[in-house]
């Protein structure tokens, strides 16, 4: 990610320059618009299944002959049940209520002027994401609900199948009032142009990049718009010595196996060493028969007899897979500097029947989301009940957790008068 | 900002490390012990003024013999007057409501687990500024209130007025029980360190930059970590064929002639053809008593005797001094259209008594604060009531205009669940 020629800048700047242009005038598009521009489009991909799935043949093609693995190419491969899910997706975000309803605070100041905090789109987004095409309807859909220019990036692997459906949803956008502008897909697959957009500080609002964390650090080091990063979760949970053993074991098996591929599974077990003996033995054979990989610390070892020890980065890794660290804690202060010494601060959770206890971990854990007696598995815009998601911010600022359409949106001071100077 | 030494970078990392550390104590703090930390600093700064007054000679001295010029040794300069200043501004900073009282959002998920989302520090924040001691004071007040660790990197102009402030601070806030480390000025003053600082995506969640375009741009352009810039205003007011003359000629000479140096005050004059005849002769004679150079578009000089022609860069000028470029429109959308072009997206305003028109270029306007009738100068945390400011943000997310103490803050999601898995 470093040279980049004077064309991929200026080919950047020029999408950019649409983009923004096209944001200020659906910034003025009432809510009823632009979710019809999205049932439209629903309705025109059902409607054309079949050159969709032409398409997306000759990336399969190529994705074959390149030698694809057979995982990338499931996730490529647009099945009819596909593409129904994108169609149901993009009427699903069309019947969310409109994020850019409601206005944020309303007052008046000392000098008579009223202040109205009102909620705008944040205005022009650029998605970077990888193989799988279906991203593109989805992201398209939650950026132009919320008012949003989008400059998509996908994949070259995914080209055929991204084209399509942005041609698709692009006519369809059109026909509904909304700007041709105000959906780009990015015809250049090169780094180079991906460079390019990250130095657009002008042109772009904000980058949301959706794929695998060397991708996200990449974008995030050499960016110079905001980035929303969605980054890795090492998700912890922690069995207090006042926990219920039971609800303790099956939120510790629901976190690590239900799922363990996403970024809200468990990554470490965090157990308090008065219920060690009780609880280990049992959740680790439990675990151990689920096909977990136990890595425990040295007071552990003795309880699992499963384990290899874990090492000091395996208290930082998210293996994403059925592997699980498992380490004893003296207490709930222990097990909150264990969390926010080696976590990434995505989710993390205690058992425990005192409240005492879990309000010392709710407040301490310096994470995105804290949870006392639930699973991780919880962190998403579908189960926290925003109907969508754009993904799981790892940012600090503007947006954390769960990302839904109100995280699209940013605001602005509207302010009125009647001469008042100072 | 290039090269960095491993010292620099070491240095900048065992700062951070402590300021994290110190973020999550301070998290744990009430209000009310931030509060008193405060004013336990202001009554310190008090009886510690001629210690103030000392140091601040060394730096005085310093800036003579280097050839400072009087209006920097001015801005330098700690007078009875300005310390007491700090003092106060303490205070109020302490008397402010506790930016981290109410929740934002509560409510039960279909699983039936609750979610509360909860307003917490951002964490550990950066403070890059330039001359003025008295910053080092309102900085670190407005942090510690938020439960934010600050990192202050002040200039070198004013190193020992910066140093024996925040000496005296950190004394009184450490008895006041708020972990040394909370509030770290970076004792080297080189550039190397800031280029270090902005290095740390890590350790610093936050970079502020207070100071000139070129450092704000500068630290945007090469940190790594988040930067909330406070850039330029290129603030404009139109006024229309519908205006009320006599509060559009009140609100033009306030906003650019009342103090020409500050970021809202107005750098374009914006006037609807239909009025031009009337309104701009008059005003521009009162704008050139008043000691502002015109520079007009081709239509406007007819009317403006005093006018020279603007370029096309004179749209996107901060003058910052008293300096008006002037330009004719036919329409408030042509007005929206070239402010969005020209303008910087801080402070802009119409002057109509026409509602729909205003309410037109309000919608329409891409900018942080819009007006309808009042003078864009009114863009200040304490002009909206925020009781203390930060600074005027010109990004789009997280903090967009007027920062007050709720902008230092951030959310995390708590939620409670009994036992419930996925």
């Amino acid at each position: 990610m470093n040279a980049v020629s004077p064309e991929a800048l200026e080919y950047a700047r020029e999408i950019c320059r649409g983009a923004r242009e096209a944001s200020h005038t659906l910034a003025l598009l009432d809510d009823g618009t632009r979710s019809a521009a999205l049932r439209a489009g629903a309705e025109r991909l059902r409607k054309e299944r079949s050159r969709i799935e032409e398409e997306n043949a000759k990336d399969l093609a190529a994705g074959r002959s390149c030698g694809l693995s057979a995982a990338l190419l499931d996730r490529l491969t647009l099945t009819p049940e596909r593409i129904e899910g994108m169609a149901e997706g993009l009427e699903i975000v069309a019947g969310l209520p409109d994020p850019l309803a409601d206005s944020i605070a309303d007052w008046e100041a000392p000098s008579g002027i009223h202040i109205n905090q009102v909620r705008i789109p944040i205005g022009v987004i650029a998605i970077i994401y990888e193989s799988r095409p279906n991203v593109t309807a989805d992201v398209a859909a939650l950026c132009i609900k919320a008012g949003n220019a989008a400059i998509l990036k996908g994949g070259k692997e995914a080209f055929h199948s991204n084209s399509v459906i942005a041609d698709l949803l692009g006519e369809e956008f059109q026909r509904a009032g909304i700007p041709a502008a105000a959906l780009s897909l990015v015809r250049r697959t090169d780094r180079e142009v991906t460079t390019a957009l990250l130095a657009q500080e002008d042109g772009l609002d904000v980058i949301i990049p959706r794929g695998g964390p060397s991708l996200v650090r990449a974008i995030a080091q050499h960016s110079r718009v905001p980035v929303i990063k969605h980054y890795e979760g090492v998700c912890n949970t922690y069995v207090d010595a006042e926990a219920d053993l039971a609800i303790a074991a099956e939120i510790a098996m629901n976190a690590k196996v239900q799922r363990p591929g996403v970024c809200n599974a468990m990554e470490n077990l965090v157990v308090h060493a008065d219920v060690a003996r009780t609880f280990l033995p049992e959740i680790g054979s439990r675990l151990a028969d689920a096909g977990v990989e136990l890595r425990a610390d040295d007071r552990a070892l003795g309880l699992l007899p499963q384990a290899t020890p874990a090492t000091e980065e395996d208290w930082s890794t998210e293996y994403l897979d059925l592997v699980l660290a498992v380490k004893i804690v003296d207490g709930v202060d222990d097990a909150v500097s264990f969390i926010n010494t080696h976590g990434s601060g995505h989710s993390d959770a205690i058992v425990t029947r005192n409240e005492t206890t879990a309000d010392r971990f709710l407040q301490g854990v310096d994470s995105a989301v804290v949870y006392a007696n639930a699973s991780t598995r919880f962190t998403d815009g579908f189960a926290f009940g925003f109907g969508a998601e754009v993904g799981i911010s790892t940012n600090r600022i503007h947006a954390r957790g769960p990302m839904g359409l109100r995280e699209l949106t940013t605001y602005k001071y509207v302010v009125r008068g009647n001469g008042q100077i100072r």
